[in-house]
């Protein structure tokens, strides 16, 4: 550890340290992030990007009292380390440990919990409101990237910052403009952020033109006001940012996001401003690790990797998504009405390879999940079959999108859910856990999950052929590509057998099934000789096999990586009741309570959905 | 009905009609709108607004090769008269009659269906980006709301039509500027909306200063070129609309919504350009008919009125809104962290009236759902009670809000879900039926239903002391005052027993307590006495005292007005088997489909959950 570095245990350490001394601190910070990134993964392009502005934020402000709200929270690493939370470093994303985002019940430094984008200038305002109605002075900073601008709330809340004017409501929003979402960044808002940034160029030339507008004759009396005005509105189109003083949001920079002292000078003047006040701070996603800043989109979010090369340790292998993304270009290749969406996760999805061999017909809409489904409905409405592909933990956002716009109308939606279940690193916010649950109860949609590789690929060809809206859901990490034997065609609400087995049976969801065959397999060492089913639709589920495995069977057993409650083991339970078959159950899901970062073998062990647990458990309902 | 619009039956028809007989056709559609819908109740002051920008885009479009997408699809009125559903306008809104918004499943004229705000600008895109890709060359035409261009979701789609000027997409956007969404409006984007109209006055002084400027002599070389660019800024500047010039959609306006040649003027010129284009029309909400022109919020949506006086028939009554509007301000009287915000709704919600009392303690975020409830997350983070009072299926639109932002961090926001269940007349684009399925899976979340007025007060009570996110769901319509004796104090996860009974007992969730009770005399006629239990508390739900019944009952009957999957019921019939408790469950609730337009008790019909239909069904199950 560098230093300075050791210097700091706790809030506010950082105001000991000289000014003079942080540009060799965070040079330190970048160091130590490097060290323990390369080992424990995370993400690292955007922390890497945003030391300097954090140092300034914790040199400007006294924490706890005042409060910093992240936007999605992949920036806080800095702001970790300079709140005594830099000895726990190497424990970052993993059981017990650190987790990667801020979150409230972890230090009272983090004043909001993130994940998801967009939802900073909301969180703040919302702090900003309560601090003036119960007569508290606090300085509150929503810091939010200029790709999570594109999500739809951060523009209501700017749109809400106006009301914040009249009151003489302070807020500051820092603007961390990097030009990238994940991926490069699409839309009007960038574009014009763009503009902005090369504006900085004319500001000589600004000075020029207004001296010369001073020069300018007044002729007659009626019209000189109107020549004042007008010469205001110049200076006022000249000035960067405007959209945002249109908005009614003061706009200050654009500043150095890598000048301390640029930032230290601009947050200070924020300070004093009364009402809202946007700082529009330009930083370089990577900054100071050269393969970062030359692939920030690969750094984004990565696992251990080797810090001299940059590549990524660890074995790799096919995963759900690069299946996907193959089979879908296959798809597409013969059927022209296929597109693809995604929102600002091109290369998460896998959809970057579908751009490459149909840029025409490849939409990354940005950070808009709920643009992304409803504009996909109106593709749909006229004679395309979109494919939107987006994590399940984000599709969350598009869930009234999903039933208004596109169930109700029973339009031919395609919807991949990668990221669905357990996710391991990232934590609760990101758990694909709900997506059953929430998707299941929509009248009209059809609900998938693939056992294996082949069989996702014999999903996608059905969904591409179903009249209607259609969603498959499939996990983070490898495809499992056992089971390869079992090639039953996908037949509407319909489930294959994999084993007869007696007595009890288990019906198995999607990834579930290596788990399952474990269980399968210890339940044989103790003598049982289980049945095993691979649901494949949750959504018709195959209602005549219920029917036939409660006459058979004296135990069902249901496993998924979902919510109890909502889940599939749940609509058995109801559906044995509903027809009065006589047949015991076990539903085997996840608890009602919010997963945090560990591994997923390990999460797994928590929910009790290992197979050890589950066997265990049965043994004890059975015997 | 008018002698010009008897001539009227089938899409086109219009054109027929000579243009200057339309000022008399608009009166003669205006008397129709009028005639039928103080009858029938529906949406009014919108569709009065909208008469001569309908007939304009009928005449310069033809349907349904051309499409027209309306916002919310509360103005639609016009265009299902003009596209042969004129003689059906009598069973507007009633069982197997007109829905009050555009339905594919109505007519190939409505080419995508609304109820929901802000989604008309992501259908349109992802129609004209369909047709490109089809190679087809129609005119497609977003008309949207300047309430609706609050919600994050129309900037989100604004702010990719960036994209289509690149790829000469052609699309019209239509912004129906009324100056209110259902109230009053909000935010930066209306204020902006407001210069542009009052700059009218100042176009004669823009050409003034044009001419001035181009006598501004041309000083030395180098700075000429920057002199002819200040005068293309000002130019710009004075321009209305550069707001959305600068996101890249070319604007035109603003056009005199009620002059029929000014807007077929501005749609044909719209229709030549390519790319997006946004034309800005004002309209007056009610125009036409006095009492909604002053009072156009009390006209928005309306039950049967007297068509001389203005005002509603029927009886009134005290409703669930009132008793909620009318106890959150006494507790606010005590409570002075107690807040409350809506999301455009003050009037459906009651807040009007708490506005009133705490003008500086409420807030309406305008239509913005996800905004609102991530800002109550920061009061809620900072000291603060806020209540947020939003429809039920509007709350559809936070889902991922309340999951993230909300119950993640375990804060103390309580959320009042108006118009849960069936709500009649609106349809299924309204239906309150979904919440008990999208909240129930959420970890930490509390959920209440009250029996009657009584109830709902002490759940408030009850609700503002709790340490963390409580929902409580309530119907349209009026509070049911019986059962008054009945006043066992809340408790949390606690149900009320109103009746011992024996062999069956009912479970009843909220409003359906009147259902309920009616079931119970059926029961009695035929020689039964089933036990009568008020659940109150979805979650945590009573666990003690269904361990209880199960051993004292031979069947357990659930009753609610929520689709079954992820339902009341299903989560019973999963802890039944989970605890291996022996007893027959029936559960009642909504099937799994979309619920039309109709009366209340007739959706209940359909949906077997009427007390005739339920007793049927059970003496069916025990005989």
């Amino acid at each position: 550890m560098g230093k300075i570095l050791k210097q700091i245990n706790q809030p506010n350490d950082i105001k000991k340290i000289p000014v003079e001394e942080y540009d060799r601190l965070a040079t330190e910070i970048r160091t130590f992030i490097l060290k323990h990134v390369s080992k424990t993964g995370g993400h690292l392009a955007s922390n890497l990007g945003t030391v300097e502005l954090t140092m300034a934020l914790h040199y400007c402000l006294d924490l706890p009292e005042d409060k910093i709200v992240f936007d999605v929270g992949h920036q806080s690493y800095t702001h970790k380390i300079l709140t005594g939370r830099k000895d726990r470093f190497s424990t970052l994303r993993q059981e017990g440990g650190l987790c990667g985002f801020p979150k409230r019940k972890e230090s009272d430094c983090d004043s909001f919990g993130a994940g998801h984008s967009s939802t900073s200038i909301a969180a703040a305002a919302g702090l900003a409101l309560a601090r003036d109605s119960r007569g508290h002075h606090e300085t509150i900073v929503a810091v939010i990237g200029d790709g999570s601008l594109s999500g739809g709330m951060a523009y209501e809340a700017l749109n809400n910052l106006s009301e914040f004017k009249k009151h003489k409501t302070n807020m500051i929003v820092v603007l961390n403009d990097n030009e990238m979402s994940i991926s490069e960044n699409v839309g009007a808002m960038s574009m014009y952020l763009g503009d902005i940034r090369s504006k900085e160029k004319y500001k000589k030339l600004k000075d020029q033109v207004e001296q010369h507008l001073n020069q300018i004759p007044i002729f007659g009396h009626g019209v000189s006001k109107t020549i004042k005005r007008s010469k205001d509105s110049l200076k006022n189109f000249l000035i960067p940012g405007m959209l945002f003083e249109n908005m009614g949001i003061t706009y200050y920079g654009p500043v150095n996001g890598h000048s301390i002292p640029d930032l230290i000078h601009a947050i200070e003047t924020a300070k004093k401003h009364r009402g809202p006040i946007l700082v529009h701070v330009i930083t370089k996603k990577g900054k100071g690790y050269l393969p970062a800043e030359k692939n920030p989109e690969y750094f984004h979010g990565i696992g251990p990797f080797d810090l001299k090369t940059g590549k990524a340790l660890g074995s790799g292998g096919v995963s759900y998504t690069d299946v996907f993304s193959e089979h879908l270009i296959n798809i597409a290749k013969k059927r022209k009405d296929i597109v693809a969406i995604t929102a600002a996760m091109p290369s998460g999805t896998g959809l970057n390879r579908f751009k490459e061999v149909f840029p025409d017909r490849f939409y990354d809409v940005g950070i808009a999940e709920e643009y992304a489904v409803t504009c996909a409905g109106g593709m749909a409405a006229n004679g395309l079959r979109p494919v939107v592909a987006i994590y399940s933990t984000f599709m969350q956002r598009a869930y009234d999108q999903i039933i208004h716009d596109i169930c109700m109308q029973k339009l031919p939606v395609f919807f991949c859910l990668d990221r669905s279940g357990l996710v391991g690193a990232d934590g609760e916010t990101h758990q694909g856990t709900f997506d059953i649950s929430y998707l299941s109860h929509i009248p009209n949609l059809v609900i998938m999950a693939p056992k294996n590789d082949w069989e996702m690929r014999s999903m996608m060809d059905f969904a591409t052929d179903h009249d209607g809206p259609i969603a498959m859901k499939y996990p983070r990490g490898k495809a499992y590509q056992g089971l390869d034997e079992y090639r039953e065609p996908i037949v509407l609400g319909k489930s294959e057998i994999i084993h007869k087995g007696e007595k009890m049976v288990i019906l198995s969801v999607g990834n579930m099934i290596e788990e399952s065959l474990k269980l399968t397999d210890l339940l044989k060492e103790k003598g049982y000789d289980p049945g095993l089913v691979n649901v494949r639709f949750l959504k018709p589920f195959d209602k005549e096999l219920i029917q036939e495995l409660s006459s058979s069977y004296e135990l069902i057993i249901t496993v998924e990586e979902n919510l109890k409650i909502g889940g599939f083991g749940q609509m058995i339970s109801a559906y044995l009741y509903e027809t009065g078959l006589k047949c015991d159950l076990l539903n085997f899901g996840i608890d009602d309570c919010f997963v945090d970062h560990a591994t997923v073998d390990c999460q797994r062990q928590w929910c009790g959905i290992d197979a050890d647990s589950m066997a265990a458990r049965i043994i004890e309902r059975i015997e």
